[in-house]
């Protein structure tokens, strides 16, 4: 992960600047804040979970927030710092370096584009963009469609109307119907009563080449890492899709599916319609999902299921006979 | 509730001017209608079902439309008005009190905000506003946003792009994100061959102090009462709320929610995504449904629920496992 | 299905101009590709199914994309043209008569509408509306709404605000409410690896008199056939009507429904929220589908269904007391 370019990063700021009340040894200064696997060590970095202790065995970074519990997975190089919940930790660090990446305030930069920067861009009428956006040759962006700051689209998309881009990586031949919301904030937060504590969303969307998002989808992005639509894969209508979730390539998601966050999707993965994908799940390649299912397991590739909970089909099937 | 701020009310008629066809004793003359614990003895009121029985006994009005079997339940001022089926009669009634409640017709009187009336509020671009809209300090509204007629929206607000708002009532510091439709008119209405009579829907939508909506969502108005979200209350995308439910404070809905009509949720609820909650049920506080999950009843508060039909969890997942 | 107003088609294409490697005795040139009711002598035709059969007996068409095992149901002067697979060939055939079909590309003859045009219409802010469009006496459209060219709408509607309407015809006193998308290309390709084939979309979305169209749905056009909802039919919001659907008169469809593609659903039918109906399904007349359930089979008139699968009502009960 390269630097942000749709967040402005405060900082550096020194280790105790961040954690007032906990005595560090040395005077670290502290750059960003990112995900275990990315983390330099320059980084701060978080493991919440024992889902990523292979990850934490082999991060770069030399501080990491953490639970007294889960340290012993960490490197020897890398410094447990303990709290209780690191969640709600990892919350406020990040907004102390990206303090406007919890609210997805309008973009002020907003105008109607000059036929000179964008002379390759067939544009509709009233379509406003940001600054230090990129758009490439022969794509199309429908009327009041709006593209945020630092947007960068491919060659040869067609962007429909009424559409909202913001905080996204799109590539070449990606087709994107009328009203979708891409980009925007994730349903993260700490609960809190009377007032919850958002999480920043400091990730993008990436939709690769050759992929087609159908009409009022909505697409978050990451909260730390991004979401991402591998080459080729193809939405239908309606479909909404959480913060951090990966598809990968050549998938087909029927009209109404959703995905909580974090879900991470094979290959070549078909899903019918109205089906749900609970949150951090691994899906396998060449998976089937019935229409309407519930997942809320782990697939392995190759595997048809149905059902709610979901099941291999042949158990659905017996079930359904019962 | 308070005068109607939203919709231009007729009247007021005599009694005998809305119903041709039954004798009255005296010459009473009606200025609104609204239910049984808002009536006054101006107002008609309406008495459908059993489910209403205790604000029968206490309603101020004098006149209460109702069936021959239900009259019993009245107050003894109260008089009934006999007819066969009460909602076809309300509806008639409403819509003598407020013509223009039963379909959505465009605000001719959106216009782009003037600076002077506005010095405290960040417009995005070809934002329109209908007249007599109090928009907070600091409170920012994305481009190519409608906010109609009468809307009062507080101070700190985020409203995010391609939004249209009618007929709502807005606390302070609320997120509303892109796309999202509020104050609808709701989906009721009298099924008669050819021609369905719609219901007139005179009531609004609040959104209290902290509410965050998702993007794409869609939260209709009340009919006679007002649909109202909680103080603190988060919806993910694409969230469906019908006419006239009222959801507590501080609870979490996740994307694809849908809600029907006239159902009333506690507070702290969290509900997971796809969840559908069907019409006129009373959900308690504290209580868990799982993502997917259909509920057809009142769930007691604390209670966890999952599966279709939603039961407690220990059953969900005894009978999963059969 | 008289000529196709929406969409430019090319040709006419002499037979083996369409199918290079296959030898005809004659010199046959082909106007139109059309469905086995529709075709008439100078078009060709296709047979993918046994659902077709009854069609295939009777079709006037002399040529027919078929494969070796389905070419018996043909009438005998309607020669078969031997395929592996049928709509793969039809995906092609189709886009060489309409090559521009298969992604819907925004209007670049929209522009806001002449009062002179359009003398009893009235317009919101921002209206765009394309070439050749006819919209009635006393109809409403609402800001920001985009009408793209020929699309014709009756007398007396209310078209709310950010509305997409494409490749329609409207009838009289129709309400789609705000962010409705109708008449885009539905969710029909041939999957292949690293870029699917689409398939053009040539159908329209018809919407008889008095249909309503709660906010945020999405209405796709048919592929070669046509997506109809029926006089009277009423939509809540955020439901998805996949391409070449039909739907009769009378029916209620609350909110979050979805269909797959190519249901033909009777008249005076009910479906609660969040039901799903899987594609190439036959509902009948005065059918009762309960909310959140997921039809995968044909229902018979007059039949209550509930369940996923769903099942008739009494046999849903007894599952769930189970």
């Amino acid at each position: 992960m390269s630097a942000n370019i749709f967040f402005e990063r405060k900082g550096p700021f020194l280790l105790n600047e961040i954690f007032n009340n906990i005595q560090f040894k040395k005077k670290i200064k502290i750059f960003d804040i990112k995900p275990l696997e990315d983390a330099k060590n320059i980084d701060l970095t978080f493991l919440e979970s024992v889902d990523y202790i292979d990850f934490a065995k082999s991060t770069k970074a030399f501080y990491c927030i953490t639970t007294n519990k889960l340290k012993s997975y960490l490197q020897k190089n890398c410094e447990p710092i303990i709290v209780e919940n690191v969640l709600f930790e990892l919350c406020k660090v990040t907004k102390k370096f990206y303090p406007s990446a919890d609210i997805d305030s309008p973009d002020s930069s907003l105008k109607s584009p000059k036929k000179s920067s964008y002379s390759k861009v067939k544009f509709g009428n009233n379509v406003l963009v940001g600054k230090n956006c990129k758009i490439g040759n022969s794509t199309s962006i429908g009327s009041n469609s709006i593209i945020e700051h630092d947007v960068l689209i491919g060659d040869n998309c067609v962007i429909g109307s009424q559409a909202v881009i913001r905080n996204s990586l799109i590539g070449n031949n990606v087709v994107i119907q009328d009203g979708c919301k891409i980009g925007l904030k994730g349903f993260g937060f700490i609960p809190l009563k009377g007032k919850n504590l958002r999480f920043p969303h400091i990730g993008k969307v990436i939709l690769k080449d050759n992929v087609e998002i159908g009409a009022n989808c909505t697409i978050d992005r990451g909260s730390i890492n991004d979401t991402v639509i591998g080459e080729n894969t193809f939405l239908d209508n309606q479909v909404h899709i959480a913060h951090n979730v990966k598809i990968g390539s050549n998938c087909m998601i029927a009209g109404q599916v959703g995905f909580a966050g974090s879900s991470i999707i094979g290959d070549s993965v078909s899903i019918g319609g109205q089906a749900g994908v609970s949150g951090h799940l691994k899906i396998g390649s060449n998976v089937k999902i019935g229409g309407g299912s519930g997942v809320v397991k782990d697939i392995k590739d190759g595997t048809v299921v149905m059902g709610y909970p979901a099941v291999p089909l042949k158990d659905f099937i017996r079930n359904s006979k019962k």
